[in-house]
């Protein structure tokens, strides 16, 4: 047996690993700092306890690692919005699409009601019909559930660097047990659940969470964001040239003579969440600032990418029943106050693809090798730029 | 059996009918008109030669029909819309959604880059993951594939009056037949293909089709359009009202003192196919005008529709590979030149919708019944309000 | 002194068109009727008090008509949603753009905040940015209003036939006496206001206004629907082909050996009022069904049409003041709701414009003249397709 | 007094500067650097020869400023995409709304039709109606035009902290000169034209410009970007933090013990033009990685923003007549040779919005004074973080 559900199983999927005749994520190696451990501290607002998309009460995330045999390095992350039953009472969301390469599932549905109702899935490119099918099947065991049609929601990127997504590995094995493994508390980052097999820029991506929580003057909401990362472009990580500096960014071959650079292609899932109560069409607004995070990185949404956010609100006061033959009571927020809300989203986007990057861990398989990013390269070039610990150095020289 | 027999599977399809304990459609009943067949003349454009969305050059359309056992009555149809490889070298298309209830598969891309890069299925609502899977397999094992991802195209109808789509009727086998039935030639009607379990106001739907050709002086293009009708409303053919004479519309129980009326939610697919030389934004213009002809049936598109439109063009000067350095010479219509292609998408709705409802055969099971609206009946109202033979018509008293 | 505001000065205005040099209105002919007057009864639903916009609580509609030397017949219809400041305390709004030829103001603002700021104004085609100064200027007049910027909504349709839009002739004393006029009660249709120049198929179009009440157990809603029609096609009022029997419908004169024919080109302003406590959400749903009212009539949304819809809702539960620093109860209709609502619209939509249509007086300039049908001719069409009454012809012979 | 310098009526604007009583754009100051000549590097492609929109062959920009009395600190930028009749031969183009507040004039029948068929105009926020009114004159009055209507193209941001755009101050005299002013060669920048009043984050902002050619083996396209900047957040320049070292960013004061900060509300107008041959689909793919170089800086979309980028294309391979019977032959980039021109759009974006702020000059009035950034300040902090010379510096300590 070669899976492993690293969240909760970690013991004996490392035993997995050193069992592998493959080398595979380097279970030996110092655990990797998230990016805020290592100092690397993104825009003005504080982050929550947990700095994850967990930090929004409700939010429960689970991941799947699927590491098999020569060539199936994927997985799948369950992120569950809220409690109760998701068909009956749905919850306020939106799916923004930045630049709709890519083959995500239950978009227009999410859009015409302003709601989702399940939970949402994130996996390989090639697998998303496969985990649909199985989403499906998880709803119809839900309590409460009649002969419905259902919505599942689902997006993916490509991870065939190093799995080969063609061989259909996920399905509802995969699926439950992601979907099972979904808990509060803080979630499993970088070569994890669907981020097993991703690549970000040059190097290993995954998955990646951030938090932010607003001033109390504000509101005193939490915006959470969790990311799958597989794109390209120039890497800047608060505005420290890592790409450049570290030789490797999109048309590199153009513009120096170089054999090879990053091949500029990819896609990243964003998912956002809060519990800001917040209509469908001010979370629309919330899933567009997502992209300002990611540009922030270094992106320009490339011509393959598959950019996309998924936003909801966890609010209880935004809940409305799937029927209701009277008008139902809401309290939402009005537009005059969502500023604060865009810039903490951009700001946990950001921070959220920073830790896919530094604690995603190198992934290789009889179809290539994605390798993590060198902790020490990185660190390098972050102090070189005084990117590290902005708050201490402001002020001074 | 004339429901059945429109693939290569002829065979083993009447051995399930023969050994079905539940009468299925009526074998053998009189062979039911198209619209036009019995008078019903719309529009002002003529038709092509099939009146078939196949007068489109290039068009193939393949139904496979799976009636099986007390609750299994759905199936699959495929419109492939040109030929050669549609991954090397798609055609210009857009999806339009007018009501976003539904599972459509593959609407982001193709709005995102104004092409389709497989054959269009239609089937039972929950039956598109399973039928997405199945066309990827498809793809892949056509001439000049590597390994890329592909974005499937799959849209649907809820046939669950009938059908048991719980059960995952639709797979590998299914696709395959339909795809392979795929043909140019007139295309079947009514309860056939991914028309087998819809259904249409209160009565049995299915698939309808029809075309228009343009006068020379305006182009003479040709606009195609085939539907799976599952929708409601008060029904109307050439305004005459079908529905409140027949005393089966939306809302009526509400309005009389009835026990029950038609139930308004429900879905339609619309598939057009133009040979005229349109932009991805162009099609999407096309693709808005059916659903102008749509209405004129009496829908209003109700909350739970899932009322989307496939356009595409299938001029070869408008196709471009799918990779190319250098820019690639096209031609294409001006703005200025598109009025007449709206009017005749949305005539040719409109009758493809009758067709479906003249063609369509009762179709039952252990669900439940779907009646085919008696032709009788509908000729008499026809008549009554003189919606036959309009050309003839006019100008007498 | 040649302007004259029809609705509450019909006698001095009545004088000018006598002393007018110019055969302007016929003053002298009868007053047309109505559609339902007539016996054209449209959909299902009952219409509220008066059959206009106007049913909707809290609604105001004012027209100012100008009638000058030989090419001035224009003038501004204006809609004035809710009472107090609606800068303050904005209604929630959608603009929907189903075919964006034309020159809306203030489309891109609606959609980001889904509230309408200010009244609506109807106008000519090159008038918009004039009047839309004039609007803004009195909001500014309004009590409560300080420094800030604002969004006028304005529409339009090109009236050139008859009115020389080039001379500017719309400014700040028309439009304010079109909101100083604007009053509840019954809407004038026809020639009139932003009607006064405009046409609708070949013959004088105008202003026309309907509503439904759906019954109790549906909520109790009312819709209400006022149009400026402007647009082509073969009109059809109730299936009935009164374009065709009448001789003049798009693209005749490639079809039959005529000389000319109806001038498909042209558009549609409609604005959609409802009580029913919406999101902008759903108040974007509601605004596409007012297409498929247009659709019946016989519209295909040419090219060059600018067919656009304005909805809000009047209800004070969903209104929301323009600030808070806490989240605003609202109450809101659930999704599952919608559908008589969008019923309501297609139909209110389609006997707005048939009022428009009936009501239409002929108006001539030294430009040209736009005539309105002939009555006669017009009845005995309907009554020969059984058009009209089909509540009492309903299960007759 | 070289804030008025850039049109046909530069004496009569001096009087206007000396007359002044306030102490209005400081004329002794030394000219500041555009942001390259700083030595801020932005991105990975070169620039063309200009470093501004006119390096795209045939675009030309005109500005008018006007500076009069105590209060009057405004102007137009009039962009002028290609030469020749922009009605009879349009421009592919698009307009892409970020964050819609604003009263963006004309871009439903941009989006409609996929063509620009005036001059883009930026201006005033209050100004943008009589602003389209002149607009609308202006091309009436070209060669080849008949009574048409026109879609006028006229984008504003708020320029009131120092600007009573409640006067009216830009009429047909403004507009005219502007437009007569258009021109190849350098752009102006700062506070001039459109960019007279306005803001940037803290300081005062205005007009800048940049523009990137591809290599060769990617087309040696040419994209040239415009912004009118006049927006809040936290401003960086390639990552330095400067409104943090600076002292001033959005929501400061609930972050520190501070009394005021940064109003983060404000609004960017971006002009992207490309001699890239390419599709209106493409264009809007285009317009939407500005938003990315936008989001570098550190802006978020705040509520209140107006956030638009108008993009085209100049290339006369994509360019069609109006009108034609026959399909028209044209010549279009495939989707898959986009990434280097959405790469080089953010690029330019960014450097453009950089070149606002360096090269804007203080400017006050009655209402209010906008200070420039200090440039001694702000290269501290650029060097502090090293964000200047980023090519020199890569790869040494």
């Amino acid at each position: 047996m070669q899976t492993c559900v690293l969240n909760f199983l970690y013991r004996s999927c490392a035993v997995l690993l050193i069992a592998s005749t493959l080398p595979l994520a380097n279970a030996k190696e110092e655990p990797r700092p998230r990016a805020r451990e290592a100092g690397l501290v993104v825009g003005v607002f504080k982050t929550g306890t947990l700095n994850s998309i967990t930090d929004v009460s409700g939010v429960r995330v689970g991941h799947y690692t699927k590491i098999e045999g020569d060539d199936i390095r994927t997985g799948v992350t369950a992120i569950i919005p809220a409690p109760g039953n998701l068909y009956t009472n749905p919850v306020p969301a939106w799916i923004h699409t930045a630049n709709g390469y890519g083959k995500m599932i239950g978009e227009t549905q999410v859009r015409e009601f302003g709601e989702i109702e399940t939970p949402i899935l994130l996996t390989c490119t090639l697998c998303v019909w496969s985990a649909a099918n199985a989403l499906k099947e998880w709803m119809y065991e839900q309590p409460g559930m009649g002969e419905h049609t259902l919505n599942p929601v689902v997006g993916e990127t490509n991870d065939s660097r190093v799995n080969n997504m063609w061989a259909d590995p996920i399905g509802k094995k995969e699926v439950y047990a992601a979907l099972a493994a979904a808990a509060t508390g803080l979630v499993a980052e970088g070569s994890v659940g669907a981020g097993t097999g991703t690549q970000a820029f040059s190097w290993k991506g995954g998955i990646g969470s951030s938090s932010r929580v607003l001033p109390a003057q504000l509101g005193g909401y939490t915006v959470g964001v969790l990311v799958q990362t597989n794109y390209g472009g120039a890497l800047n990580m608060n505005g420290a040239p890592i790409g450049r500096e570290l030789g490797d960014y999109s048309f590199r071959k153009f513009l120096e003579p170089v054999a090879d650079s990053d091949k500029e292609d990819g896609s990243i899932m964003m998912v956002v969440a809060t519990d800001a109560p917040l209509s469908a069409l001010n979370l629309e607004r919330v899933a567009k600032r997502a992209i300002m995070g990611l540009a922030r990185t270094g992106s320009f949404a490339s011509n393959g990418s598959g950019d996309y956010v998924v936003a909801f609100s966890t609010n209880p006061a935004v809940r409305k029943p799937r029927t209701s033959d009277k008008p139902v009571a809401v309290k939402v927020l009005v537009n005059e106050s969502m500023s604060p809300l865009f810039a903490a989203t951009a700001e946990a986007t950001e921070e959220a693809i920073y830790n896919a990057i530094f604690k995603a861990t190198t992934v290789s398989s009889s179809r290539g090798e994605l390798t993590a990013i060198p902790i020490d390269d990185l660190m390098t070039v972050l102090k070189k730029y005084r990117a590290l610990n902005w708050g201490e150095l402001v002020g001074k020289d």
